[in-house]
């Protein structure tokens, strides 16, 4: 991996993807090249351990990649849950055990380098902003589907936060009210349906009814079916996995028209493990938007062909988001 | 009415409620007090002979009150469809046939006063920011609920456009794919179960079930009925009117949830001829809300008990959200 150096026009930040399983940092440049990528096993024993992981991590990357303190402007963290980036808070992470923790302040002790932290999904939406698919824009939507679901929205090129950092959880709007328990308390919530272990337990469900399909062998023979494996399944015409993907695309379609409809923005880039383990995904999806804006003008008054797209900085989307957290 | 007199301190607006029937207009101050009030029928004969009723209208309301042409400030102007203020054109009005009308230039040529123009929903959006329930709030949602459904969007103070002018446009939203056919062609639009048109159609259609129904004697005797009839015989128990109410409810309430999600705002105004003739429509949209929120803790969240709220500006909205066009 060529090294990368840093000048006046070339500034060099470490973006962080702090996950519940792994810590991933590496060196990011204002083009959004990656170098020494680095990766550790996250401790939550305590956010402390966390904290030292964390930090772990970064020396890592500095040791790595031979680029000196000097020539970093900054430590840019995306954190999985509520944050506030402002004073340096995170709020609430169920992934980490996080609750009212001061970040900031604990990493710059440790790390010796301005942090700046904020809720991953929001981080990636300015990643693909400043290095993706977003470039120039000013009004963006990054929807995230993994096993949560949330948008990060971006307005006249920033964050918006709303008025208790809510807004664009639209993985807990009801999108169908007889739909299946979600994690929130609700019923038939948009992360009820279309996350991955939603689509697996709605596969698992129909393949009750198909003694001899793809599905079901797969139940018997893998210790764990992933929404890769139904999309694969569908691929091969199984008809609990081809019902499963149909139903799927049709609420997370319903889901798109409504950020469409309430922010009008340029484009909704669509990330996280469900859309990247499945190539065809988007098909799907655009054929269930395509016969939305078939009947109805309004809806075709906003979707043009690259309106909707699958991130292309794909897995490197949580470090370049989280390095672009740097001012 | 007391006579509005302007200072520095307080400056004097017509604002003008231009609809496809008639054309309101009255002299408002900056407490939101409005004197003079006058109303045209509207000759939608053409764009032209339209701008001769509004400046007509504007010149009732400057007769009736005395006011002198230098003492006013400006004049605003709601109008229904969609509108380019910034280059003062009306793009497309369906109720005025409008399509591409230069009509700040024509007005001014006509009136003599500079002129604003913008879309009547998101004018009273800023009407409920500057003279209502909005005051002193960053970020607020109006959902008007009459013959058509729209909400405008104030973010930071001023109203939230999006890339087409469409963000806020969720009357065209599918909220129940298997509903009734709407006006833009699209199936189970919120527009197309919860407008005026669409909560009497539905009443209607269960009517057929209950031939001894207070709805279905309605439908005999009446030569149309309104949502208003139908919200009165839900008081009084009456089956299909009942049902309808309690459908329409949580389809609103649905809809209430995705806004607030998507947005986070400070609060959600509603607004409309179908709210205000049913004063316990809040109610009912409240109770399925309370319902949501009960199941859900990320819901729970963005709803206080203000967090919903009918227009208190009423019938005056559309006037004072004119004026609040004047900068």
């Amino acid at each position: 991996m060529a090294s990368l150096s840093s000048d006046g026009n070339q500034p060099l930040v470490i973006g962080v993807d702090v996950g519940g399983t792994k810590i991933a940092a590496a060196l990011v440049d204002s083009h959004g090249n990656i170098s020494g990528y680095q990766t550790c096993r996250t401790d939550i024993s305590s956010p402390q351990a966390t904290f030292n992981t964390i930090a772990q991590t970064v020396e890592l990357v500095i040791a790595e990649t031979g680029v000196s303190r000097s020539a970093l402007r900054g430590v840019g963290l995306g954190i999985p849950g509520l944050v506030d980036p402002q004073h340096g808070i995170g709020i609430a992470s169920v992934n980490l055990g996080w609750e009212n923790v001061e970040v900031i302040k604990e990493l710059e002790k440790r790390i010796g380098i301005a942090c700046v932290i904020e809720n991953d999904v929001k981080a990636a939406a300015l990643g693909e902003l400043r290095y993706g698919a977003g470039k120039g824009a000013k009004n963006l939507i990054y929807l995230n589907i993994g096993t949560g679901v949330a948008a990060a929205v971006i307005l006249e090129g920033k964050i918006y936060r709303g008025e208790h950092g809510i807004a664009g959880e639209i993985g807990h709007a009801v999108i169908d009210p007889s739909g299946p328990l979600c994690k929130c308390g609700g019923h038939g919530c948009l992360e009820a349906v279309v996350s991955g272990p939603a689509i697996v337990s709605r596969a698992i469900g129909k393949a009750q009814a198909y003694p001899d399909s793809a599905v079901r062998r797969l139940m018997n023979t893998k210790p764990e079916l992933t929404s890769q494996d139904i999309f694969q399944a569908a691929a091969q015409k199984d008809p609990p996995a081809v019902e499963t993907v149909d139903e799927v695309s049709r609420y997370l379609s319903i889901a798109i028209q409504y950020l469409a409809l309430a922010y009008d923005p340029h484009l909704i880039l669509l990330g996280g493990g469900v859309v990247y383990s499945a190539p065809d995904f988007l098909d799907h999806v655009m054929e269930a938007i395509h016969h939305l804006s078939t009947e109805s003008w309004v809806i075709r008054q906003l979707v043009h062909p690259d309106f909707i797209q699958v991130s292309k900085l794909g897995i490197n989307l949580a470090i370049l988001g989280a390095a672009a957290l740097v001012p």
